[in-house]
């Protein structure tokens, strides 16, 4: 096992119902900034709910927060925090919603322009605005954890940040407020918690049992219930499950003290910034082939995998690599999440742009050997048509 | 699932050479006070790291924590506490240690007789001194939750007490540490970890698919690792996995959303209290007639721990649950831990004196239907002579 340092104080109210609880989080004299996306919170009920737990607080809102939330757009949400003198953060929504409230919590403070955040990983951040998250999509685990990824559209880049002062003070996970989420969403959320695990998983064995079992089990617990969630939406054990799994996928807990990989979602970051492509569906692609590209690195933890994961003990080794990996492939299509590139219009004329921005942003050495190297990169690419 | 709120502030630094970043933790010019049991931190060089990492700290000590802290031993600290006017807290030591830290850094800030805290199981805490812990022994998981179980001499009785007030602010992990503990301390600790997974585990489904992966995932591992550690004390990852284990079997995520039982926990405490057994001991002994008493009501989960766990899937399900009964009592035995009140030189006569202490504390309904009145706990008690 490799020596760590974990720490996580986000507090989790998880439930039917919790969003009732909400005041009792909130200080009681904050000047409250609503932080949330598009409409959908309205009609789910859950702004209605919001507004309601925090009658006598001073509450103002700031919406339009997209989907891999904008640079531009979060500058404007600084600019009101400071007009109205806000001093605590509400964000209501999913991941990017909760992403870039941390970048308001951080931005709203710094002394330089907020973008340098981004540009330093998050080295310059001494302080940030308290707030709390109510989340209605369970794929990022924004909620318990202190990253965010951030999108600046002038220049096409999505980078991330990480700071410890910006975990959510308290987080509220409410189950049945997921029913209505859009099929599209629900299989997203389930991919990207999945690839979650897998990049903190998938490397190589450093004998750290518990860290592993506990992987396997989210992984496990995601490919029984994911389906689950599409078939039957208002099952409410189903979707807690989920939720309870996206959380933990990226709270910090299974990658203390193993090696990460994450090269597969940098390269995805970019297919976003340069195509649009959805978070998870770029993961959806890029995951099978980085890992039947570097199978010779991943061997030990890809049988490991076969075998505890989709149960394959028969064959020889490749076979059963191969088999996981593809049953890995069918699980992200029947949660409606295709795997090719050409699925979404991309074809190969499209990567070397793709390798550009990747050598631009200095991503060369990816992966837990840093041996993913734009050659690396070009061939996971060309196996994803 | 069930709702639930969880809260878990404490950071660990997890890994050999941690104590060297002591300083880093203590405020620096904090009046520490060094809170450890006998001479075993002097034996095995984590006294002399701990005053070498504290230099330039104003630092006094308070040593002769027993185990099984008791109130009176934890007044003297406080007291000194007191006199000294010290602000920070630090317990070197096992789970007795760190205990008792939370007791004097709750007692020392509190009104009333500290006693009350034990009697009114910490509901009258609002506020603690801070503290840190350098565990030396896995085993009781109080290094990263809120809990401390204290022993009052005069009256032979043993009480819990949870408050959030008394999370340590960090707990620094050193596997190698515990190289040099003795055979008992290693086979009581696994004992006293498992024990804790089962009380949140063993009860009945309420389809929390995560949870269930977790505890099953901590108890494969200790069944993998618990023997490794008394048959190579010096293995690091051995170590790692076992202590990492114990931290998580109670640090509240994985009780978090189930029902728990802790009806072994609340007999083996008259246990300890009376007749001087260990902890560990008193859990190895009533938990296996435990779960052959309330069978019925256990079931489900039995027949899931049978199978996930000991992978026992051939025969009827009252074999199958007896069998992974009698494979948890031999894992205990081969800890070194005797699973019988006759191996700790108890008889029937002495089964009426742990009732009587059982109602005149009031744990006449306990595990997770309340319904182990004190007629149960006697045909437990009888089925473990």
């Amino acid at each position: 096992m490799l020596n760590f340092d974990f720490y996580n104080p986000t507090q989790i109210l998880f439930g039917e119902g919790q969003i009732a609880s909400l005041a009792k989080h909130v200080p009681a004299n904050a000047r409250v900034l609503l932080v949330y996306g598009g409409g959908s919170i309205k009609q789910n009920g859950v702004y209605d709910e919001v507004i309601a737990a925090l009658a006598g607080h001073h509450v103002t809102e700031f919406s339009g927060v997209e989907p891999n939330p904008s640079y531009e757009t979060l500058m404007r949400a600084i600019e009101q925090v400071k007009a109205e003198k806000i001093d605590f953060l509400l964000a209501v929504g999913g991941g990017s919603v909760i992403d870039g409230t941390k970048f308001i919590a951080a931005g709203a403070l710094l002394d330089e322009d907020p973008w340098t955040i981004l540009e330093k990983h998050g080295a310059n951040v001494s302080k940030a605005m308290p707030f709390g998250a109510i989340l209605t999509l369970p794929a990022t685990g924004s909620e318990m954890n202190s990253a965010s990824v951030v999108t600046r559209k002038s220049t096409q880049e999505k980078f991330a940040f990480m700071n410890r002062n910006v975990y959510p003070k308290f987080a509220i996970l409410d189950p049945s407020k997921t029913y209505s989420l859009p099929v599209r969403q629900v299989g997203n959320g389930v991919v990207d918690a999945f690839a979650h695990v897998m990049e903190q998983y998938m490397t190589y064995p450093v004998n750290a049992k518990v860290q592993d079992r506990f992987a396997e089990g989210l992984l496990l617990t995601l490919i029984e219930e994911g389906p689950q969630a599409l078939a039957n939406p208002d099952d409410y054990d189903v979707r807690a499950n989920v939720m309870w799994c996206a959380t933990l996928a990226l709270n910090g807990l299974i990658g203390s003290g193993v090696p990460q990989d994450w090269a597969t979602h940098m390269v995805g970051h970019e297919l976003t910034a340069l195509y649009h492509l959805d978070h998870a569906q770029t993961l959806a692609v890029i995951m099978p082939s980085m890992l039947r590209v570097r199978k010779e690195g991943k061997r030990a933890k890809l049988l490991q995998f076969a075998e505890r994961v989709w149960g394959l003990t028969g064959g020889d080794q490749d076979t059963r690599i191969e088999a996981a990996i593809t049953r890995m492939e069918e699980f992200f299509e029947k949660m409606g999440v295709k795997t090719r590139l050409g699925d979404y219009g991309l074809a190969a004329k499209d990567i070397d742009a793709v390798l550009a921005v990747l050598e631009k942003h200095r991503m060369v050495k990816l992966g837990e050997h840093r041996d993913v190297t734009l050659a690396v990169t070009r061939k996971v690419l060309e196996l994803s048509l």
